[in-house]
């Protein structure tokens, strides 16, 4: 058989690295594409002049392009026979990528658990995205359910990683050259800057979107996705296609513009959760909770800690009574962006 | 409250001049999602060797990617609580926008009159985009009705502008340049040039297009225009999501093709108006109408007026024997084009 | 009249020479799009990076994005009256196509040949595409049956061209500077190269797509194809909007990456039929069966000739018992591409 079967629990063993196939140089068209796919207004990856007053060369890719993208290749390796994408952590944003490079993607397998129910298993990967240099731009931990092939392949050791809470704002890396000294916040959008967001402060972004059919498959595909799941109306049984998680991340992270214009950039991914499956015909609404602050490095450039979570309802409640997510909730991320101090 | 409530009524002062947030840089992917959304096929959009053939240095961004551009950026201040837009007027095309250029936008008041019912009022802006050089690239009028806050707060001393009808033909400007001595007509797509329209002459343009929520939603997302109404079907009663106006103007104008081709750069936009709501589904269909007819200060560089209709319905009937428009007539729209002379 | 009725039967003569409307230049905008559009993977199409390993300056715009742009030129011309699109023949790909690069397209009569019922008649043509260096880029020859405008027109003198079966691998072009002796099997998602191909070997390639009016209407105004049953939900008594065939042979060639990663490159269609509609709301699968393999002047670079067929069912069945197509084959494609030896 030539076609990709995708591989099975028993198929990954801790060390082994995968390189992902596919390169891709992305373009000016992706970014278009991005702005037209979610409501991304943020200045820096907007406009190459702002990105210029910031130090930057030119604008950058949205950096949720780059972590699609590399995402995305990661698919037909990693979870084409995943049950459930359980969890992130320790993602890292190493260097912004621009119009012209080209990204590629493989992952090393850190952890592995069979489940009790010896049908299925938890692989951890740590997934590192380089451009055409060889730079690493991106890294970041997942850890996948995935069935087994053979149900009476033996158990591997178990092996979990221990993985960091959050990544500590130390370890953020700041892009050569970026500044905030010039920073002209009307441009930008909003006023506010790092200090006058309080600790447990909540933002409810105000907008909501009705997601359609073709926007998250023009999306999904975008990032060479291949995971059925989300293109065949007949692969589950109700016939609902079941949208990309990274679609609702990037289309709550657009939609918390409003409120939280000036948290530019994403340095670090410390945690997520894909609460409840999306599907078209829900309207998406987000809210902010500011869960931490941090200086960098660089003066004048600060770090925000957000969890940032999307909805198909209203309000921001998280989780019931019974400490389960609340039946509207999407996704509940946990990030840090850099925002003027 | 971190978020944008948007500006009301009382909010606004003649002689307030507002610069709208996120500046944006255009590229091909700007050009190619508008020539995916939209039937457009003018050749001097759609090649650089045919532009160039007309003595500009590069295929310059659609006219009306500029103006969505230069518009979007100014909803969040001026349309967020507008209950109407009720007209454009002066609207003038200054330079050429080419990829790579940024656009940033900004309104000056110029106009105020409260409404007799005490609860809005209408504000009249001349909006401004410009490119990264600081030169203008397009100018126009607008004014909407906008609720306000305070229903107690006084009214302004009325003010209102004294608006020209139609951008006089001394006043249109003919990009640095451009000239069509040696303009092809068979590559244009129609033989016909400015002396071949008799004024008064209408031109029912064939083909219709049923529109779809993904288009307008990804449309109106790229020129980062946040009205709710257009992207949230929880918003309306009904659960339709109002197709943005401009939507529709592209739509026109890029169906306007057959039997227009060689009207190739609209130069001003003289007046319009969004006469009944676009909802997905419809088939818009369009007219034209040739208004006027002018020389420019380039010789062989003609330019023609032309009322342009976009309907839901089939036929050219405009208003009815009340003199409101057609219960089909989605927009009424007066513009300069250029044209071969 | 100014807009464009489209030629009828009678309009043709052998030996003419149609050249087409509306040069296009196109742009990592078009590429970007196409991705988003279909599940494409191919490496030499995605990534500069890997198409410099190949020996090619940058990653050439994918082979269909020519042949679409070139196909949607000619629409005007060829097939605005066309009753149906009958076949493909002798379709080359002469030279790779860049971003940038600005295509032309015309069209030469080579053959005619009236129906007995007189309403109608076959019309052939071969189209060029040629950039902007007047090279030609792509020909093939396709034929039409177009409806007489006038049934009292007299029957043209039938002249029906004598067109290969396929085209001879002796006459496959391989882009200048082609080579394979560095390829990386792994960044391009498989293993298998020509000689891991048999004759007659049947590729399901496992995935399906859902198709939506959104994106097949994006995709054929992305060619600025103005054929209105594209668009125009009026148009037909069933209220249904037929998708583009070129949107289904897009579709299937990338679906068939799963299992061809290597086919890189198109280089000649050797025939194709359409074989019933598609519309929105099918689910669009892909089969491949290997028809010929051969090798091309340059060493190491391969050719591998596919039939691929594309289904809104299941399986692989192409013709009933009575040698029809199966209703649910939609496309039927012959072509050669290029691939590691």
């Amino acid at each position: 058989m030539k076609t990709n079967p995708g591989r099975f629990f028993e198929d990954y063993s801790v060390g082994q690295v995968i390189r992902h196939a596919v390169p891709r140089t992305l373009s000016g068209g992706e970014r278009a594409l991005y702005h037209a796919l979610y409501p991304a207004r943020g200045a820096l990856y907007s406009s190459d002049d702002f990105a210029r007053s910031c130090g930057l060369p030119q604008g950058p890719l949205d950096d949720l392009i780059v972590f699609h993208t590399v995402f995305g290749k990661s698919v037909p390796d990693i979870s084409l026979n995943a049950v459930a994408n359980l969890g992130y952590a320790e993602g890292r944003f190493l260097k912004p990528v621009y119009p012209g490079d080209t990204l590629c993607s493989s992952s090393e397998v850190i952890g592995l658990k069979q489940n009790s129910n010896g049908k299925s298993g938890v692989v951890y990967v740590r997934t590192t995205g380089t451009n055409q240099h060889g730079e690493p731009v991106l890294e970041y931990v997942r850890w996948v359910m995935v069935r087994k092939r053979d149900l009476d392949a033996p158990a591997p050791e178990t092996s979990v990683p221990e993985l960091a809470e959050a990544v500590a704002p130390g370890d953020l890396i700041v892009p050569e050259g970026l500044r905030f000294d010039e920073y002209d916040t009307e441009l930008a959008g909003e006023p506010y800057r790092l200090g006058d967001y309080a600790l447990g402060e909540v933002i409810e972004h105000v907008d909501g979107v009705t997601v359609e059919e073709a926007e998250h498959m023009l999306a999904t595909r975008l990032w060479q996705n291949t995971a059925k799941v989300h293109f065949d109306a007949t692969h589950r049984e109700d016939g609902k296609r079941l949208i990309y998680g990274g679609h609702v991340i990037s289309l709550a992270r657009a939609l918390s513009f409003n409120g939280l214009a000036n948290a530019q950039m994403i340095v670090a991914i410390n945690g997520g959760a894909h609460a409840n499956p999306c599907f078209s015909g829900m309207t998406v609404r987000a809210w902010s909770e500011v869960l931490d602050k941090a200086e960098t490095a660089v003066p004048g450039v600060g770090a925000i800690r957000l969890r940032l979570v999307a909805s198909a309802g209203r309000g921001t409640e998280l989780r019931g009574a019974d400490g389960k997510y609340a039946p509207d909730v999407l996704l509940d991320l946990d990030y840090w962006a850099l925002i003027p101090a």
